[in-house]
Order: structure tokens, then sequence, then C-alpha cells
């Protein structure tokens, strides 16, 4: 009873702990569990090749955004864009999402009012009807959504896959959400705000150029590009600066995180255009042999700085199940 | 900016407005939305017959459990029990769930340990893997659980085709829970703790009996029956009290909440057995015509008390959607 606690332990070491305890129960209709974007069934109910991709994604006041920076509006909006983007980067398509809320009492109802019409406007955008969810009483506004979505194989990718020699290939440019949060204007604080889920690409990326393996950058760069080398039991050269959002600076860049672009695998002997559905592509390098999840950028080895929600920067790691169950990312608070 | 603030208003009022806005979403694929149980969802992929269903449920500490008086063995345990009810009353079977957990960075890492412990007991006990979930940082412990499960229209069941004639229902007893959060000891005690989702049951409802709706008494019989008849557009008669769990009174029977037990209308043309799938199953009166939601208690009007969690009781109401959207329910704290 009067033993000293015991810390939490980094995000990482929960995540493992999870996985450990999932995987007492067995799952036949699982195709993808703990520890990519989104989770994939193959279910008894469904045709031969469909299949069903379920991602969620927790939204919370104090660390995710705070009430009186962040437009309400813009914070409905992100909570339901950012969920998509896990199933951007798994090439699925979504249909449906729900929307569990945490309220505190004295919580303006005007507040509410805006936070749903931006989350509105986002399932308008996308077509993604909110079919459901939970309602309860909180000391912070917390929000979780989670997203539906369907895939073909044809479409479906993972972050396992990518293989020596492939391009790795970047959507759109980076830096410009966490340049957004520091500069508090312009159109890199519109980008920090109203993230877009790059979702028609992601669905593209398997017919178009073969992509073998994706994942979103939510947490930054390195720890992205990290995880899916990881997954892949890869390495990643970098041979040239990504694509930079106007005004951003090179850490905003690599570790910025919250632009929600793809990171994907193209084989080498695929043409990478300079654009697919309206959005740029670039080639920042290669994958390649070598101890998985090492990067490095012009020759010179990086650290995935990353974040880590209990407070300790995630260190470089070779376990695979990283950052799969948890892909929020704290970016205000704290 | 310097008007004042306007109340949040109770729980009815936000599933309005939340289920207002949905609306305006089209929502081709959606058989059952706000408003039930669970979400049920017809997608292209899915063979003819089957159905998606889809539920979450948030456990909050301060409103749901407390850290000092629930062990967290038992916390997790009743996230996922909870959820699965949804579940049985639709008449689905479960077939995967997903966990997030928001964490306060000073929790004792052997609560956690317990907490998913509890859960993954209940994963394994009912055979719905965890494939995936996120994590964050806030300062309550606070979970929500998403519930997938499958159904054909065979045995879908939703609050809605109660008609006038059918016999009321009602499985095992009632009062239990909140005698248990009461006395804190015994059966009673055990049932708050570790609630047991009538799954075998909710599934086997149509087939066996003939069942033309349901729902899962989480929030009190009154209020949860209430929910019904709204659903249905009936109202109901009960002809004797509801079976009563070995100690409670009739406040903790009639809206105690929490129980976990099925409540459903069976075709008048029926016999009800005395169990099935091992639980006692009691009529306790009929359904009528007469003014939606109604209750009537040996030819007394009640009123249908249930739980707000934003500080008023709900009022009698012919708002169907009521208790749709939010089935969850405070019942600790505050």
């Amino acid at each position: 009873m009067a033993s000293r606690p015991k810390a939490l332990g980094n995000e990482l070491s929960l995540v493992r702990l999870i996985g450990r305890l999932a995987a007492r129960v067995p799952a036949r209709d699982v195709v993808v569990g703990i520890g990519d974007d989104a989770a994939v069934l193959r279910l008894a109910g469904f045709q031969a090749q469909a299949r069903l991709i379920l991602s969620t994604d927790m939204m919370i006041e104090g660390s995710h955004f705070l009430r009186n920076l962040h437009p309400p509006r813009a914070v409905g909006y992100k909570a339901l864009a950012r969920a998509l983007s896990d199933l951007a980067a798994m090439g699925a398509k979504p249909v449906a999402c729900l929307l569990s809320l945490a309220l505190p009492k004295d919580l303006d109802r005007r507040w509410l009012l805006e936070f749903l019409r931006g989350f509105t406007r986002a399932s308008a955008r996308w077509n993604v009807p909110l079919v459901g969810g939970d309602l309860g009483g909180a000391e912070q506004v917390m929000c979780d959504v989670v997203v539906v979505g369907q895939a073909s194989p044809r479409h479906l990718l993972t972050r396992a896959g990518a293989r020596p020699g492939d391009w790795i290939v970047v959507s759109g440019s980076l830096g410009g959400a966490a340049l957004g949060l520091e500069s508090r204007r312009g159109p890199a604080w519109k980008r920090h705000l109203y993230p877009e889920p790059r979702l028609q690409l992601g669905i593209a990326l398997r017919p178009r150029l073969g992509a073998r393996a994706a994942i979103d950058i939510s947490d930054g760069l390195l720890i992205d590009l990290h995880r899916l080398c990881l997954a892949s039991g890869v390495s990643a050269e970098l041979s040239q600066h990504p694509p930079r959002f106007a005004g951003a600076n090179l850490k905003q860049v690599l570790s910025g995180g919250e632009d929600y672009e793809l990171l994907f695998a193209v084989p080498p002997n695929r043409r990478v255009p300079a654009q697919l559905c309206g959005v740029p592509l670039t080639v920042i390098g290669r994958f390649e042999r070598g101890r998985p999840g090492r990067i490095r950028l012009l020759g010179r080895e990086l650290e995935p700085a990353g974040w880590d929600h209990f407070g300790s920067v995630l260190a470089t790691s070779t376990d695979a199940e990283l950052g799969g169950f948890a892909t929020g990312r704290s970016e205000v608070g704290q």
C-alpha cells in the first residue's frame, strides 16, 4: 500500500506492454494489428477481397490544443482530419467516423458549437458521415475520433514492405505546421490548424506507382521514417533535404510533425512523377540495407527525435512496435 | 469577447445538436446512425447479408470510476465489458476492439498494468482481440473503447420495432450494480465491478424468440425502457416489479443502472422461456399504444429519471434521439 509509485515509463515501453498483453488473445480476422497507422481486419462477412481499416486518434486540451489559442472550429476540423490521415497512409477509403467527447461542465456552449461545425466541415469535405459516439464529463476537453475505412488488397499499404533500393518519396512540403505553431500567422498557421489528409493520393499510391510501404508524417519526418524503416527492416539514406514549407527551418522540416504528408517507398524501376492527384512528390533518397531504422542525411547519421506523451524523448529503437499503437502527437502543451 | 459564456446545456440538447449537424453529411452506407446503442453499416465490400456494428464507450476517472476506490483491474475489465453490452443489445457478435487511453504523467505504472490485465481478461473471455488504439497525456485517466461487431439482418436488433401488445422482457435481475456501489461488498460489489455483457443472449433473441427491439440497461431500467419506447413509438405498462438483485431496493432496481441486462420486446404469440443461454428471463409487462415513452408501473405513471453528464436530470422527452449517441453513465463522481 505504502510502497513508492512506479514511473509510468515512456510511450514506447507502454506500447510494448500493451502489445504483449494483446498478443494473448488469438486474432484470426486481424491482418494488421498493433504497430501500424491503423488496424486491418478481414472479416467473415466481407467479400474475399475487402479489408476493413480502423484507427482512433485523440485530441486532448492542454496537450494537442489550447482552448485560449486554437479556434474551436479548427480543433474540430483537425480532430477528424488527422484521424483520416491514418487511413490515407493505408491506402484506404474512409466510410464513417465516430466521435467520443469528454467536456467540462463549465464549457461555453459556443465553443462546442464551433468545434462541431469544424468537425462537420471536415466530415462533409471528405464525405465521412458521423455515425455514433459517446459523451462524458471531464476536467479537460478530450475527443477521440474513430475512423472506419475500406481497402482492397490491391490498394492496401502498411509500414512494412519497403526494400533496399526503393525510392524514398514524400508528398507536399514539410515544416509548415511547426512553423505555424511558432509564428501563429499566415499560410503556416493555417496549415497547423487545418491539415489536409492525403486521401486521394494514398489510394493512388499502389495502383499508380507500385508503392510498397507508406506512413503519414504526423510526428515528424525523422521519427516517422524511422518507424517505417523499422517495420520494413531497412535503413534510409537521404540524398537531399526534404521539400521545405516556405519559411520553415531545417529542424521544423525534419522533426516538426503535424504536416500529415505521406512518406512512401517506390520500387527503383518506377518513375516518380512530379505530382500525383494534384500533390507534388519529391524523391529524397533511397532505402538501403543496413541497421534497420538507421537514417543518414547527406552521409551523416541522425537521431530520430520524436515526441513522447509522457515526458521523455523517444530514443532510437529497434522495436518494430514503436509508434503504431500511439500515433497521436502532443504538440502544444507541457 | 467579453460576452457571458453560454451554458453547455444538458446531454439531450447536445445529442440533438450533434445529430442535426451530422445529418448534413449524406450517409449512404449507414443503416442505423446516431440514436441507438451502436451504429450499423452496410458496406460495399460486405456480402449482401452482413452488417458492421460499431460502438464507443468512455470511462473517465472521477465520473465513471475513482482511482482510490475501484481496483484498476476492474476498471479495465469493465471498460471493455460495458462497450460489449452495446453489441449484445444489437444482436451482434464482437470481432475486435480498440483502446484509446489518456494517462496522467504521474500515474503509477502498476495501476496501468492492472488496468491492462483487466482489459485483457475481458478481451480473452469474450474473444475480442485488441487491434489498435491511441495513447495520450491528460490530467485524469480517460479511456475510450471502440468495439466492432458483425451481424446478419436475421440477428440484428435496434431500439425501434416494439409493437403494442409485445411482451416487455428483461434478463437477469436488476439493482445489483447500484447496490454494490453503495455497499461495496459481496456479490453486488462484484456485479458493479465486473459486469457481464449478455452477448450470447443478444445473438439468440431474434432467431429464438422473434424479438423485435432491444436495448441494454446501462443507465437504469426506466430511462432505458423510455428510450426504447420512444424509438418504437409505444408506451409501456409494467404489470409487476422487475426481478430484484438480492438486497437491492426498488429505486436501485428501477433506476440504478449499470446492470447491463437486456430489455427487449417479444411478440405476444411467442412463449417466453424461463431462461435462455443460461440467463433467466422475466416478462414484466406489455408495450401498448399511447403517448410514446410513457411508462406506467402497476397503473401509476413514472418519470424516467436518468443520468445527465452535465448536471441536470433528463426530463421526460419525446425526442427519439435521446440516449443513442451517449450511452455512457456517470456513476460515481460529482
